[in-house]
């Protein structure tokens, strides 16, 4: 009780002043004042275990020590915080890290654009330069594709809640089936396919088609390497540039860095957010094929572009992750660890009526009744995990650790999110019988 | 020569790597690698005078010392650094510095939404607010209006140039003419009540309208108080929202906090980013009266909409500079000066046609040849200060300095850019005649 | 009473089948049955004054003897009747006396395009080929501006309510003021012209400006010939191409064949309906500038287009009224009459507040309180006079007789009319000091 | 020789004056003079046999001799031609023939509106009630769904070509697959089941889905009767409107009056034109059922939707054809017939690659090589048929003769068109092989 009303007078403030609007802190009633590694810390000293990692913003896991020494030391150097986008050596340090660790590595040649330092910035920087490049205006996007809340990022993005917020039509975009969406028989790229062939379609050749390769707001749900090669085949049969979102699902969450490596596929433009910045400070990256680059100078901007502290955290993150294949190797068995763990628990708790979704450190359960899961996230908070859903019905339960999660984190976690599972279990079945 | 030699082997980088979207690294073609105060460091250690102050996100400078040992210890503690909207601490303290320094003493009663930490976000979120309140959709804007690069904010924006990079026609909004556009006899006001009082006017009832009290990149178009006034009032009439866009020039840089207290105006959304963040971080808040919070949990969201770090550097700048009237009367003393130096250029260089533009600490010149603007800058920029133009042909250069700039500051970089203003006309002189 | 009773009962079928959509029906509550020259009969026997004509579809009167007796020639020799596009000798005909008797004398040459025989059609169409030709999309039209009620004629049509059945935002169109809309003092084609100076405006460079020289609907707003060519002008000098909308005002409703004739011009595309047909038979014409003639065959189509009984009529009212140029100057001759006969009703009843409206044989007075039009029309019909209103407010009551009027006509009608108005104005009286 | 000449010196009329949109005087290129029944005749007095109906708009053949016998009556007659919306006896004689033939016998009960004489008309009208009483904006049409060439009309029609020419983005709609657009074994409305289902599809909820029972411009796909009464309990189930488009399939060409009679389907909107003028004059009706008739008076209006003379044909015509069941049996005799000959064509002309498409008296061959369908209408035209293509690339042709066709029409019309067959395989042969 005591415990209780001491959190809600630490709340107060937000009740009082922020916007309604205001989410998370609606299922983590508390006040975070600490984090490291995976674990955060409460006004009260209580310890989290994070099974969320800022959304996937945080794969190196809270104030890395690595990172946090460059990024104190930049600042104590008086390094050059704010710089619009002006050449400044810690831009420099990012693009050349970029170049060594990440592009070089792979032959691959991307030219980088610094488009705002959020992930929706970057997806409508990449639909606009798709437009500019193509002539055109439609842009395919998926079902329970998830892009962003801005305007044009909005309307390739399926939620209709989150849509609904627009006020407006949302509009030059036609929202095709994802990989699976019509049960596993059916491939989806026929029906694109089929739209595309036909000049009586009523679809207008696209300048775009954008695809995240684990839909993570969207229910967890991966499209095959198969699948993915088949998209970037019709892609280049029809001239249309193919983007990957990789905001979500790359800088590792899959293993490797970017999600559609597996897959061998070259998108002509990928956007890069979340973990980029290594120390979830706001970053966001738009990369595109050189022959690509037809910006005019100046013509997106943004104030923010020159975050120069998470370019150093930045840098610093991909040189200590990136340098060797080990962290990708650790990302595979833990991994492979999370899907033995969910797949046991399908099997223990039948009642879930449970699948397995996703892939690489981002799966989950997919659960019967969709009240389950939140059921399951919040008997999980209760015992110290942060654990959210997703899926259109919130039906998912995702683990979404840090990638750097260790052995303990497994064990610790595992235990207290199979608690939670029984008890959310055990008090449904209570309450469909009375 | 070597000089040169050195600064183009230093931004081959951003040449082979960052997108030709680049842009103020073209107009200030150096490494810039420290900043403190007003000044900025390059690689050869040479200092420039800051004019530009980030666009309007540096109002208190590069790395003000309180406000970096704050910054440090927070991070030094590991505070949480990226929580999304969870309850932190660290936004309390935001919130509260907010509720004490600025809302309480203004007595205004505002909610707050952290949108996504830059302004285009603020902007969205603002837009798509008004519209779920009044279930209408046309927004008015006004002519060289800016408020952002995403669909949305663009589509409230004048700049041809920026609005052709959408690559999709630009709806919803109607452009009406700014205080002043059409010379200062006529009243642009009646315009705009002509066609909301005409049913046959061929403008559908808009949800609101959209204004900068300062026209920042549109050419530093200023509206009078009585105008801002006359607007409030005819949005009332209508049932209009009004919403302000105080991004650049809200934060002091007109003196008061807010832009629009002198006009005594009450807008029903307030938008605010760029120095907001106190030390150049990503942050933007969109602020509403209570009776328009009708949002829905999570209906609007963003990863970095809780960038901690800017939250603890926000909050002591709103502390260390807004606690008490002396940092507003300063800023007015500093505006009267530059008034009366930017007077007496148009005096002593007749041939730059100038004409005053701006208000407070955001002032310049619009130029006849809008060529000369640009030289001046160049001009500047060769003899140690940052500045730019503005206008829809860049034809203003403008002052924009921190608002902390000092006695010292002043003086030299008003003497550094009275030289190059008359050496850009002297070489526009020759080029004339030749 | 037994009179109002059969009346009722001759209605019933349009109450009890026909959509609540149905208009006239209402303000001239009887069942009409025949019609000649300048009268209707209705089922009773009883005569009716048209000075309504169709709303300018009549302007020839009704079943003109020498158009009807060439139109039962042509449907008694089994002419075709129905030929979509195929070339018929009914079609030729109307080409050839179009050539002869409209083009060739006034040294015009514009290619005739059949786009649909409605208004609407031929507005959509003209529409379609200014954004083919320019490649641009956005379309000037004016304040008050009436084109008809397909999705692509109504975003630039003003009227609120007309635009509000839309149910989709109407986009793509800029309205922009029409000649006189803030006063006589006021050019309000320096608005238009700052609009396009101006790359800050968010004004996007228009593909075309659509404009009615003497807005019909919109409340008998007349262009000045200066005016049009000042247009013109404007439209030359941005390459934006220039549409007259001359559906309700061509065919000589305000003397000359072209209502722009008289100023001069020269449009782009000109469309035409109404009257086009001659003996009120649906028709519609869309002409355009050779050069201008970029379609793809079939790229516009309609069932329709190939009315042959209005190509015939057509033709043969061009060539009886068209031939020489006697009828354009009865027409003169009897605006005159129209004009000073309107002039002295704002005299003898200043109750009006009247204001004079209009252009050639479509004027009519503005009143101070717009029921008062309505009123007026209603005693009129009373009267045995069929008139209607217009404007915003239906504060227009409009003289739009067919120009084949006679002296008797006028006589009678202006008599009818004055104890119409005066009927009005005594009510009016009553009821407000009650 | 002397004939090509005679030809082209006719047709120069056209070449020199209409313009390029200008269609199919282009596949029929002679001067055609006047029709009767089943055939056309040209200025050198060759007849044709008319297997193409003015698009389905000559169902009762031209010129039917009751039907001239009345019109030429009523114009003797001086019956009222144009009347806007003014309640006329001639409009009074259709509602009730409407009412007595169609409607009761069927236990129908709609609304009818006069939404202006053409089909696109009819269409748009539709589409704004649709969206005024739900509420909502989007609209589900499908795939090769043609609906018209006005702006609202043309965004839910599929053809490519068409929607090319509307110079601006076609928004708020949805393009569904039809019946048996991914082949036989895949039930397409499971598709639109699934994204209405899911409130993550991206696409909203729409007003209204509009559907023809069979795509007479899309090539002939005839849906269904069991798809049409899924898509129906769909609609109900989400409570969206139905539209059927019975424009080019109604008026019994595909046996019942209705298109849909056989399906069951009761829907909530329905649009007629073509053949309901009777005499092929120009007229459409949008029906609703009497609830949802919201319209404000004069909400939507036009010029010509008082075409009085084709009222009176068109009341001439339900009452000719429609008192008893006879007409109707004969079509689906005459169906059966063109079935038949069809069936043995794809026997015969294996090089066809033949299939047979649509339904009723509207039936053709999709011919394997598009550019076959194209060649044997040509060598029908030859040899005096006149005869059309349809489909995404033309593949299909068709016969769509008028419903009165008798047995010596078929015999001839069938034996000229299996000449062209023979002749049009013949050439084709020796083109591929030389």
């Amino acid at each position: 009780m005591e415990l209780l009303a001491q959190t809600e007078s630490e709340l107060t403030t937000f009740e009082r002043r922020e916007s309604e609007v205001r989410s998370y802190c609606r299922g983590f009633p508390t006040l975070f004042t600490k984090a490291s590694g995976y674990t955060l810390q409460n006004a009260e000293g209580k310890t989290y275990l994070d099974f969320f990692a800022g959304a996937g913003a945080l794969n190196y896991g809270h104030n890395h020590p690595a990172l946090k020494k460059r990024l104190i030391q930049y600042i104590q150097e008086d390094g050059i915080a704010h710089s619009l986008d002006m050449a400044t050596a810690a831009k420099k340090e990012l693009l050349e890290a970029f170049e060594d660790v990440i592009l070089k590595p792979r032959r691959m040649d991307y030219k980088v654009m610094f488009p705002g330092p959020t992930g929706t910035n970057a997806v409508e920087a990449a639909l606009k330069l798709a437009r500019k490049v193509t002539g055109r205006q439609t842009v395919v996007s998926f079902t329970n594709g998830f892009h962003g809340m801005t305007l044009g990022a909005l309307s390739v993005t399926g939620n209709g809640f989150k849509r609904g917020g627009a006020g407006v039509p949302l509009t030059h975009a036609v929202s095709m089936p994802f990989d699976g969406y019509f049960g596993q028989d059916v491939n989806t790229l026929d029906y694109l396919d089929r739209y595309l062939a036909d000049g009586g379609s009523g679809m207008e050749l696209p300048a775009a088609v954008i695809v995240e390769t684990v839909q993570g707001e969207g229910g967890l749900n991966a499209a095959s390497d198969e699948w993915l090669r088949g998209l970037e085949a019709i892609c280049r049969g029809y001239g249309i540039l193919l983007i990957v979102d990789d905001i979500q699902v790359g800088c590792g969450r899959t293993g490797a860095f970017f999600s559609f490596e597996s897959a061998g596929i070259r998108p002509d433009i990928v956007t890069l957010s979340k973990s980029i910045g290594g120390y979830g400070l706001p970053l966001a990256l738009t990369l595109m094929k050189p022959e690509l680059d037809c910006w005019s100078p100046g013509e997106h901007n943004g104030t923010f572009r020159g975050n120069n502290l998470a370019f150093v955290t930045a840098a610093a993150a991909l040189r200590q992750f990136w340098s060797d294949g080990a962290f990708e190797k650790a990302t595979a068995r833990k991994s492979e660890r999370i899907r033995s763990f969910l797949a046991g628990l399908i099997d223990r708790y039948p009642q879930l009526g449970g699948k397995l979704r996703g892939r690489g450190m981002i799966q989950g359960i997919a659960c019967e009744e969709a009240e389950l899961a939140s059921d399951i996230c919040k008997e999980a908070f209760a015992r110290g995990v942060i654990m959210e859903t997703s899926g259109p019905s919130d039906e998912v339960f995702k683990l979404l650790p840090p990638l750097i999660m260790d052995d303990d984190g497994f064990r610790e976690g595992f235990s207290r999110i199979e608690e939670a599972v029984a008890a959310a279990v055990r008090k449904r079945k209570g309450a469909v019988k009375s």
